[in-house]
This record gives structure tokens, sequence and C-alpha cells, in this order.
């Protein structure tokens, strides 16, 4: 790593003078710190290096660049090189950059890769069939078969080859198949630890943990994380051998469906690009949706204050001790949705449970509350000027604000997960906003209860 | 995984009933489904449970149960039984047992550990040298090495030695060591692909990704997700290779990192324990905490509220568009803190960013803040007893409020980095209460120079 952030500026003027020389190079470095480096190259001068490059050597570059840098690329080079590169790449990878390409560069690419390696072009087509977060879309289809008779040195054998062919992929296991079907898998491991003449089905684990290939990504990675899986086969239902998703793929997954959920929470459609690549005009977009959904929403504490106007009126000083109560609520709904979003993002949560979390969340409602309530209640009497009515109103407000708080934002996430809609949408903006108005219908009907004498001596009804 | 959802039930009768005809079962399942099913036990039964099976079984199954469940157990179980099972089990997973344990149980099992396998208990005092969160901590010491002039051959024996040991210890590659000193890496699949006779030096891998024993896991982690890599080394300032940290440690890793964040952007205290097992007063204390913390920040907003009194009298209804102007401030610092929270945690934002940063979040939030206020302009005229004065008003400040919380939202992630505290503890609760009393400032301000002449004739100066 040192190595690279060292040679970065050198390197770099080097790969534009000397490709030749700066080949010698590129191959004392890890692939992905010369990604690194090419990313820091504009466009054009990137394109150059790349079709410079065999295409064997392009290609563990090109796929460790980002979309959006890639996309760039493939502008600037002629579409023969990026076929070339693109047989070159490990085929999720170069699915992952069909699906990154505007339709029209995808299509023209397509037609090129079909006459340069119609067997690549057919991957790609194999893969596209499944949506882009599902399991079909992550897997490759390159991986070490061997049929059930064969013995340990037949498997070993096959390895060899493939290292060969594919210098790059990954390679944990061997997978045993009868006819297609898979029938048991065997680790590099156990095939080293046996002998040649030993038959790879005697040995091989027969308790499979597989993925369908429309099971949804997130689910993956929580299966493999769960069961420490380096690779994982994904089967149809007939039981066919589709291809693996490997483990490094998978922090990608997790990765990303993070950094979705943390921007959800946080009240931002989620990016496609990382913050210094999303463009102005997108960030508005991303998150002028979600500011004017939330203005449309907040409004509603003006209507209700209005609409309340009298009681306010009739209470002196009340109305300022409104966004202290109501965001209080906010902050108890916040910390209520996000533990129980991420709950349901690891699988610590289930829907089910809802009635458990409702009854939790109700009774910690009910103890922070009376907590703030105190502290509340102490702090206004410490005003000369008020007296213990109203500090009883604001205390009373604080417990019944708290347990909706809590109560709203844990229940949010489970209702739109119920409709389908990504939990995490319960943004603590979105659940803030949502107890505002709640907490000054709250506040209005304690003060009518506590404080009923003033308010009527100020004529409201 | 079906398999145990089906068998759940009954096998865990049968666990009770007779342990050794549940041992034939248990061979077919994979350990993390009987952790799963252990976990449902009562805290005794799952203790004679592990007691009854020989150590090497039971060590796979007690390293997969949550930290918290370990403790209880223990606590079951004789020392003895429970020494003869950390001795089995992997050298990272039998260290953070010891973490989880309370000193003194700790002490005492660690007397049993070392009179029963004082290899095992060097083992644990060598990872609990570094600290929790460091690689040195994370890394296991289980791991495969040769001499640099041994030959393919030799490396191959070694991995079949290394196996018959450790069935269950991931093994991806062979260390090739100068002394004590790391020369190279060679992987499982290239030892396969070679000639028996090849010289392991000559095929090794010797530009080497490696983590100092004090790297923080989350770096670890993002190290190893860029690389792609099942197993980093982990080697000292002299260049000794102390152990390996692989994958599967990463994704939890990960994982935990990610809940911390959630949690903290959510205002909570991070849990140590997943929802469910998070007892009630714990909860009350990592929420309550944050809450009072937030309460106290809020009361300003009354104090500020109080103290421009006068402004509000004079401009009858404004305080009911108190909670509105404020909150949009709030949610729009809610975006940006995340944003950064988030670009910070996977590396795509630096800290010496902050200007560019800056200077994006304040255009960000000129532009959001403009198109607001035009929204926020025409909803005030819609009510008759408005005019455009108040209109401008409300629009100007929301101008200024949403820029406000974009900047404060964007750096205060950066402030709290630079001096060493978890960027995600600016949550947004703490960002919105914040940007609350600003709020009201600036609503102020802006009225004060628009609305002068009604101020005025209110008698405020």
């Amino acid at each position: 790593m040192r190595l690279a952030t060292l040679l970065g500026p050198d390197l770099k003027q080097l790969l534009k003078d000397d490709p030749d020389q700066a080949r010698l190079l590129l191959d004392e470095l890890h692939a992905e710190d010369i990604a690194d480096l090419v990313s820091e190259l504009e466009p054009d001068e990137a394109a150059k290096l790349l079709e410079h490059l065999p295409a064997e050597d392009a290609a563990p570059i090109f796929e460790r660049l980002e979309e959006h840098e890639q996309e760039e690329l493939v502008e600037q080079m002629a579409p023969e090189s990026v076929a070339l590169i693109a047989s070159e790449m490990e085929p999720d990878d170069r699915a992952d950059l069909f699906s990154a390409l505007p339709e029209d560069v995808g299509d023209e690419l397509m037609r090129t890769l079909e006459r340069v390696d119609p067997e690549a072009a057919q991957d790609v087509r194999d893969i596209e069939k499944y949506a882009d977060t599902a399991a079909g879309h992550l897997m490759t289809t390159k991986f070490v078969s061997v049929p059930s008779k064969a013995t340990v040195a037949d498997a070993l054998a096959a390895v060899r080859a493939f290292v060969k062919d594919n210098e790059e992929s990954p390679l944990y296991n061997v997978y045993v198949l009868d006819n297609d079907r898979l029938f048991g898998i065997i680790s590099l491991r156990e095939l080293v630890a046996n002998e040649p003449g030993d038959r790879v089905d005697a040995l091989s684990l027969t308790n499979i943990i597989s993925a369908p290939p429309d099971m949804d990504q997130e689910e993956v990675a929580r299966c493999m994380a769960k069961y420490d899986l380096a690779a994982m086969p994904v089967i149809d239902s007939a039981g066919d051998l589709l291809g693996i998703i490997t483990i490094d793929d998978i922090i990608d997954v997790l990765t990303q469906e993070q950094t979705e959920d943390v921007q959800r929470i946080g009240g931002v459609e989620p990016l496609d690009v990382p913050y210094f690549q999303t463009s102005f005009l997108e960030f508005i977009k991303k998150r002028g949706i979600w500011l004017v959904v939330l203005f449309g929403e907040e409004f509603f504490t003006q209507t209700a204050l209005r609409f309340y106007d009298p009681v306010f009126e009739a209470i002196k000083g009340a109305s300022y001790y409104v966004p202290l109560l109501i965001s209080t609520g906010g902050n108890s709904g916040s910390q209520s949705s996000t533990l129980v979003i991420r709950g349901l993002a690891i699988g610590e949560i289930k829907p089910r449970d809802w009635w458990r979390i409702l009854v939790r969340e109700a009774g910690m409602g009910l103890v922070l509350g009376l907590m703030l309530g105190s502290i509340g209640f102490l702090r206004v009497l410490m005003y000369k000027d008020q007296h213990i009515p109203f500090a009883l109103t604001v205390a009373g407000t604080l417990v019944g604000i708290v347990m909706t708080g809590c109560t709203v934002g844990s229940m949010m996430p489970l209702i739109l997960k119920r409709f389908g809609v990504d939990p995490a949408t319960s943004s603590t903006p979105f659940i803030a906003s949502l107890v505002d108005v709640l907490g000054i219908i709250i506040f209005v009907h304690v003060a009518k209860i506590i404080m009923a004498d003033v308010i009527l001596a100020g004529g409201v009804h």
C-alpha cells in the first residue's frame, strides 16, 4: 500500500510517458493499487493505457474500477478493445459492467463481444436474467467441478487446469456433480490432505448450504457470514449448479447495503456513487425530494399550533416549550426506529416479534418519559414566574410524547417492511416530523386536563 | 438451514433425553445450526449437553455462541470442562471468550487452562496483549508456515499435517518464513498447480499486504475488502509473522462496526448484545444518557424563544412557524452528517477534504434552501391573513437555516474525528438540537431585517 502511495505521482508520469517501462513496474504492484492510480488519470490517458496493455493484464485493473469510471472509459475506448478486456474479466464483474452501461452503449459492446468471445457474451446473458440484487447476478460461472466418480487425483488435475487458465479467480472448493446436479463439495485442503486414489464422492460434504438464484444478495450475505463460507453454490430448483458466490463479493454487498441503510436513516435517497463523485444536481435531487416531503409533513405543526391558538394564548409562554417537547419525542423515536431498522437488517429482529417490541418500547417510553418529565418539572419551576400546574403539564406531556416516540418509532420500520418498503426509509427525520405533530396534540390535551381553569379563564372550551 | 428448522423442536427434545443418540444426528448438521439449537436450550440443559460431548465436538459449537450465552454457560459448567473446550477452540475465539468473561471467572478459568493446556493459555495471553479492537486481538495463531528453502512437496506435507490436527481452521495460504520473518505467501491453489520439487520461495508472492498488530480492526477490514484477501498476515515491526486474520472474522467486524455506527447515528449508545438480549435497565442507561443530554441542549430553544419574546409578541403567529423552520434545518443537517459519517467510515471521505466538503455543502444548502424557501413563501401567502413581508421572512429564514444545517451537519463529524471521537457520535438528534437553537436566532434576525417596521411598532429595538 505504502509503495503505491510513494510511487503514485512518479508512476502516473511514467504511465503517460513510457507505458512499456511502466508495465514492468505494474508487475510489482497489486492490481488494486494500479486501479487506484488509473482512477487518478484523466479518462483519455487511462483509456490509452488500458488499450496499450494486453487484455489479460488490463482486465484485472479495469474490473476493479468504480462503475462510473468504467462507464467513462468505455466511452473513450474502441469497442473492440473493451470487448477484449471484457472477455478476460471475471463473469460476474463482466455482467456488472453491462448493468452499469447506458443501454445503447451496452448493446453495441454486446454485439462486439459476441464476435470476439461468444461464450463470454452468453455468460453475461445468463447472469443478466436475474435481478441486479439477486444471487444469480452476484455469482461467477467460473468454478471447478468433477463428476462424482472422480478421484482426488482427478480433482487436483482439474484444479491445476483451472489455475493455469484463471490466474485471478478465487478457488476454495471443488464441486462434485452427479450429472449437472450438485452432489457435494470438497475443499482444496481436503483434496490435499487425502490420498490421490480416494473417490471424491466419499470425501465431499453433502450437507450443502446453497442459494437459489433469486435469493436477495443481503440474505446471501447473511447466510455466508453465519456459516463462515468462503464460497456458496447457487443451484436452481432442479439442483443443478449454476455458479458460485465468493466471499469478496459479499463484503462489497454488505458495505453497499449498509451505506444505503445509513443514507436512508439520514433522510437521503441512497447515492449510486461515492460522495465526491455524486454530481451537485444529483445531490439536490436525492436530498431535495426528502426535504420537500418532510417540509410538507412538518407544515402540519404550524397548522396544529394555529388551530390550538386559543390554548397557547391562554397559557403565556407555553408555545416556547413546543420545540423542546416535540424534539424530545423525535429523539426517542429516532432511537427506537434505528434500533429496529438495524435489528431487522442483521436478522436479530423478525417482523413477527412486533408485539414484544411494542410492549417493550412502550415500557421504555414510560420510564424514559418519567425520567425526562422529572427533570423538566424541576427545570420549569426554576423560573420564578412558573407555577406547579404548568410544570406538571410539561412533565405529563414528556411522558406522553416519549411513549409516542418509542412506539411510533419502533413500529414504523416494521409496518414499512410489511408493505415491502425498505424499513430504513423510516428515517430519523421522518419519524421526528411524524412525532412532532402528535407531540403538539398531546401537549394541548395534557394542558387542557391539568390547566383547565387557566384555559377556561382565557375563554377556551 | 431448512433441516435445522424442521428438526429444531424434536432435536431439542432428543438432546435432553438421549444425548448419545443426538450426537449421531449432530454429525449431520453444521456446527452453526447446532449452536442455534443450543441457544434455545435453558442454560443448565445446554451446559449438560456440552459437558457430555467430547471437547473437540463441543468447541466448534461453543465458539459459535453469542458472548453473553458463553458467559452464562461458563457459570453453569465445571471449570475443568470449560478449560477442555477452550483448549480445543480457535485461538482468536478462545481469547474472545476470556475478554467476555467477568475478571474473576476469567482468572479462575485461566488457572485451569494453564494446567490442562499451557500452550493454549499462552496463546490467550499473547492475544490479550493487544486492544480488543486491534488486529492482534483478531488474529489466530494457527497457520501453516514453511522455511523459505522448502519445496512444494514440503509445503503440501505441512498442510496435510495441519489439516489432520485442525479440522475446523480455515486454510487459504502457506506462509514462507525466513527465520521468523515473513518472506512470502503461497496460496493453496498455487501449491497444487506447481511441481512437488519446486522451491516455495521462487513461487511465493513477496509483495505482501499485512497489518501491524495494533492496526484498528475497521482498517484491517477495509484493507482486506479492498485487496480481496481471504487471509491477511499480522507482522510486528521486525517483520516476524505473529498470526493471520481470516475473512470470516472480518465480516463479523464489519457488521459489528456498522451496527455501532447506526446506533450512534440514531442517538443510542452502542449495545453490547442483540436487541432482545439487552436488559430493560441497560436500555434505559444507553438511551437515557443521550435523551438527557439532548433534552439539556434542546432547553436552549426555550431560553432563546423566551429571550426573543418581544419579537414574537410583535409578529402575531410567528412562533407557530418555529418548529417547522428549525426542524427543516435539522433535516438538512441530518442528511449532511450521515453522508459524511458514512463517507468517513468507508474511506471515501478523508478529514483533509474538509474544505471541499464545506464549500459543497454550503452550495447545496443554498440551492436546497432556495427551493424550500420558494415553497414556504407560496405556502405562507395561501393564508389570507399573511402578507409578503412575513412570507419573505420565512423564505429567508429557510435559506439561512438549511445552509446552517448543511454546514454544521457536515463539519461536526469531521471535528469529532479530529478530536479522536467516533464521528457517528454526531447523531442526527445531536445535529438537530444544535441546529434548532441556531435556527431560532436566524429566524429572529431575518425578521428584524425584513419586518423592522412591524417589530418597531411592537416596541422592540
